[in-house]
């Protein structure tokens, strides 16, 4: 197993879980008493980090969110992965450019932010991946099959093989573009079926499971699907549900309370397998 | 015509040109002179933005170079889109995220830069465009055929009904995304066939054109392959060769007579239309 392989088991074990928590800050949505504060969004997604570190094995920042707000949200963001202990770091940027403009998003994603990953759209073949690659101790997620509606669009197109898209994408990902062991997977919870064929694909990828919850993607049906031959192999994404858990002052143990139950229930189902 | 292409054509017909700068500033190519500049890439930046910015349809600033320098960077980037007059400016960004993730990235690319556009990958489907193209004056570059060689691993991907992937991709933007007339479409001067296949299909739509110069591409096949019916329609991106056209104090004055240059010789094959 190489370095970044086993940073990814390595947290689902260290922390008996398979979450990761998206740090999407909507400042629109902040918690009451915060609503005020001059370093809010610092002040909310610490707290939400600091609260649940222990039991999840993953954050994702969504750098979307960070950008909006400009060179303060950037300069949050920076502030934000410091924090960094034992958790995996997936920076949600879904990134996909031409050699030098990828070679500097990587360099934004992994020395800037210090994150041990990167989600990276495909759709820009290979040499478009390779920055992120690069180095086996990090990687990239890449989009498979998203969780959005919209996904069938281009993901679903039927090739002249009779194969979806985004299986063509999870076959290249699982042959050709992981020599170094360090390319995981974005197969969204809401096509337990799409989820399904992919691991079956790829037994080996970890996965990005986003869709869960406000989406509507149902979690048994996802783990059934995705989980790996040693119970694991998959982060289950929550965002809104933990972040926005309460309104309230108690808004860092109400995201607690909520990691550790979806923790609990995503564990009820990998014992059943 | 409505508000996007109606400004897309006026900066093309005030500067009589198709040529649009890429503002990719990369640290270690910076003129000697500036090397110890206490702020080198704005001034740089706008000393290229200054010298051109009357022989240039367009500027097409990437943010990934800027953002590989940190808060520092988003913050020249919003100085520099300040000095916009009557250029289009395009953010290249190749953004693709649902929802709320991608109206994050609009209010980024339209609020905080005040771009007129913004590029777009189009893998996750229509509804992770639509926040890109919700206001008529506003609009998106979907990459479509793009320049690099990776490019065929998945865009040239044969279809069930034996289109490549970028045709499906041209077709969906000139009859379903485009119901606001604010999509352009990325095809880049390396595949001359690919460009005019997908002129023949999207007739109206503008294309931002990389691939010219040091990736190989060949002006004349290009412009003879994507000229619209009025000898306009396109944006022939150039970065490195105007960008860096001299390393000594004249760079500015260098890059003006090699936008120039490339501008003359546009319009001289554009004449042959």
């Amino acid at each position: 197993m190489t370095a970044f392989y086993q940073r990814f088991a390595q947290a689902i074990t260290t922390h008996n879980s398979l979450l990761c928590v998206g740090l999407d800050p909507d400042i629109n949505k902040l918690p009451t008493p915060l609503q005020h504060h001059p370093d809010a969004v610092y002040q909310f997604c610490a707290d939400i980090i600091n609260a649940t570190s222990d039991v999840v094995a993953a954050f994702k920042p969504n750098i979307a969110f960070f950008e909006a707000m400009g060179v303060t949200g950037i300069e949050i963001l920076t502030r934000l992965t410091a924090l960094a202990r034992q958790n995996f770091w997936i920076l949600d940027a879904k990134r996909g450019d031409i050699g030098n403009t990828a070679a500097a998003y990587a360099s934004a994603a992994f020395t800037h932010y210090a994150c041990d990953a990167v989600t990276v759209n495909p759709y820009l073949g290979g040499d478009a991946m390779e920055p992120f690659l690069a180095d086996a101790d990090h990687g990239a997620f890449l989009l498979c099959r998203t969780s959005n509606p919209g996904s069938r669009d281009i993901q679903e197109l039927i090739l002249h093989d009779g194969r979806p898209l985004y299986m063509a994408v999870a076959q290249l990902a699982a042959t050709q573009w992981n020599s170094k062991r360090n390319v995981g997977l974005v197969v969204g919870a809401t096509q337990p079926a799409a989820l399904a064929a992919v691991r079956a694909a790829c037994p080996e990828l970890p996965f990005l499971i986003p869709g869960i919850g406000a989406q509507g993607g149902d979690l048994a049906q996802a783990l059934d699907a995705a989980l790996d031959t040693h119970r694991a192999g998959v982060l289950i994404n929550v965002s809104r549900s933990v972040l926005y858990a309460s309104n309230g002052t108690d808004y860092a143990r109400a995201a607690r309370t909520e990691a550790c139950r979806t923790n609990d229930a995503i564990n009820a189902i990998r014992a059943r397998h």
